[in-house]
């Protein structure tokens, strides 16, 4: 059987590039997409996902493994995964992680799924090891497992958490704080890792009272940014492990009075649509949230077509993005 | 075959009731409860909606039918409608209406699905006589069509129309206006009816200037709040077709430096989450959202179980939720 390999052979390009010209990827040049599915149509190699999905008595149904709907974060990250994979011919089935509900693997066997996209994974998580024992193909949307190879889609924080950084020592704040994300995941425990190091770089440390981990959502914002101002008023600036937490904190903020960004300067991480919003206009580490997503369902297509082709690990880039709340800090 | 209308009979309650008692509806009393689960057992009814649909050779998947899944309003629905399904060990599937896409009875035979919530009717679409026509069970969330009797959850607008409106006079506003929902659909139609009927009890009317239509999102509101204002100032008080439609206004408020509520007071329908950040503090009419979600996955499941049983409509009462978007009209 023709494989991608021997479509990326004779077109001159890598075996992740013919993937993505053939599911028709954005950052594929038009030049590329062309060769490529000229060498796939002289080689008689199948662009038909669904065709070949089908062929091999597999559903075309992708399952999204999510924590918490009523999350924003995913919320935002369902409409862009959806669209793609329906674009691509394929369906979205929703799937929350629940102590109470039957281990993964058995529900993908007993609803029929094809592929699974793994958005919550913590990094002592056994699912990525029980999806490979089982043959059940998957990829890491944002976070990642150690230990267990698979196709992933995932953000670098350095670009952007260089930037504010660098903005808020101009600034002149010297206590800076943070809310963290949870040490279990790969997201929490990287963003920590380069905000710890870039502080560093700068002469800055995080003090520990200034600290605090949490689950990415809201009620982790809120309550610390409570915490936190009980301890000597808290920092003058405050990262966010994402966007939720610091919706969390800009909310906390306002019901106690506390004036942002005079008081206390605040920055996220994610870019959603609220944070854009007039009313919130949050400073934050920028992606392209939709982007991402979409790349995750181009992915786990492109892995039910070609079960043994190399993993992609795919990284976006991040920016600082200013709005309102961040400034200069209290004196 | 023993059916719920037998256990009806000998529990001495209505057919609706049975479902719902027999999918533990928190609206049941506990001792309703118990009387159903001793009629059926003593009949022998089964109680595994679950085990009955795969013993017909149904698949256990749910096919929600949405917009605009970047739509707040559709996001938050999702949560509570697939944690109730889950609770009744069903899964759900996202379906998105799209032009481009199949239509809905091929796409729900190609899924497999047991059975559909339409979410997205509008008054003429040929969807429901078309899954009718095709035996695919399904129900109404929210919105309805004429003609297509199915079970059905929405909303009246009746009570919480009325408390704002009767506040809104107290507070001496003469001058209202509106941006209503898509007059294609139940819930644009009912709400506007409602409205306008309320006024006209209170002798006052909707100046043609102060009235638009347009989708139930953000932008029908950012844009709404615009043209509005150019119309010789615009409404002192803003009543939205829906939460999402009041925070597009409150937003272009904010970008235009127009004080909301001391310029103009806004009003929203739904009560979603955001509208009760600090950062929001919408004023709205609210109603049991969840409940509503969760009510259609309940309806939808029991259909699967009995499908020859009355259709039911259940209806849930709204309430004016005051907080801080509504004052005294500007002099």
């Amino acid at each position: 059987m023709v494989t991608s390999r021997d479509v990326a052979r004779l077109a001159g390009v890598s075996q992740p590039t013919v993937s993505r010209a053939l599911t028709d990827h954005p950052r594929v040049s038009e030049a590329t997409k062309r060769k490529v599915r000229e060498a796939a149509r002289a080689l008689g190699y199948s662009t038909n996902a669904i065709g070949r999905a089908l062929s091999v008595g597999r559903s075309n149904r992708i399952g999204l493994v999510v924590a918490d709907l009523e999350n924003q974060f995913y919320a935002n990250m369902i409409a862009p995964l959806h669209d793609e994979l329906e674009r691509l011919g394929h369906e979205l089935v929703l799937i929350t992680e629940s102590a109470a509900s039957a281990p993964l693997p058995e529900r993908v066997a007993a609803h029929g799924l094809a592929g699974v996209v793994l958005s919550t994974t913590t990094v002592d998580s056994v699912q990525p090891a029980r999806l490979r024992d089982r043959g059940v193909p998957f990829v890491y949307l944002n976070r990642v497992a150690p230990g267990v190879r698979a196709d992933a889609v995932t953000v670098d924080p350095e670009t952007g958490v260089r930037e504010i950084v660098a903005e808020a020592v101009r600034l002149g704040h010297t206590r800076i704080g943070a809310i963290f994300g949870p040490r279990n995941t790969s997201t929490g425990e990287l963003r920590e890792q380069v905000v710890r190091e870039v502080l560093d770089e700068h002469g800055l440390g995080l003090a520990q009272r200034d600290v605090l981990h949490g689950p990415f959502d809201f009620d982790t914002g809120r309550d610390g940014f409570r915490t936190l101002r009980e301890r000597a008023g808290g920092p003058t600036l405050v990262l966010c492990g994402n966007d939720v937490v610091a919706l969390g904190v800009l909310n906390a903020a306002a019901e106690s009075g506390v004036p942002v960004p005079e008081h206390t300067s605040v920055v996220g991480f994610d870019d959603l649509p609220t944070s854009r919003w007039a009313l919130v206009r949050l400073s934050t580490i920028a992606y392209d949230l939709d982007e991402v997503a979409r790349e995750s369902a181009r992915l786990v297509v492109a892995r039910l077509r070609e079960p043994d082709a190399e993993t992609a690990h795919i990284v976006y880039p991040t920016h600082y993005v200013a709005r309102s709340t961040v400034s200069a800090p209290r004196t």
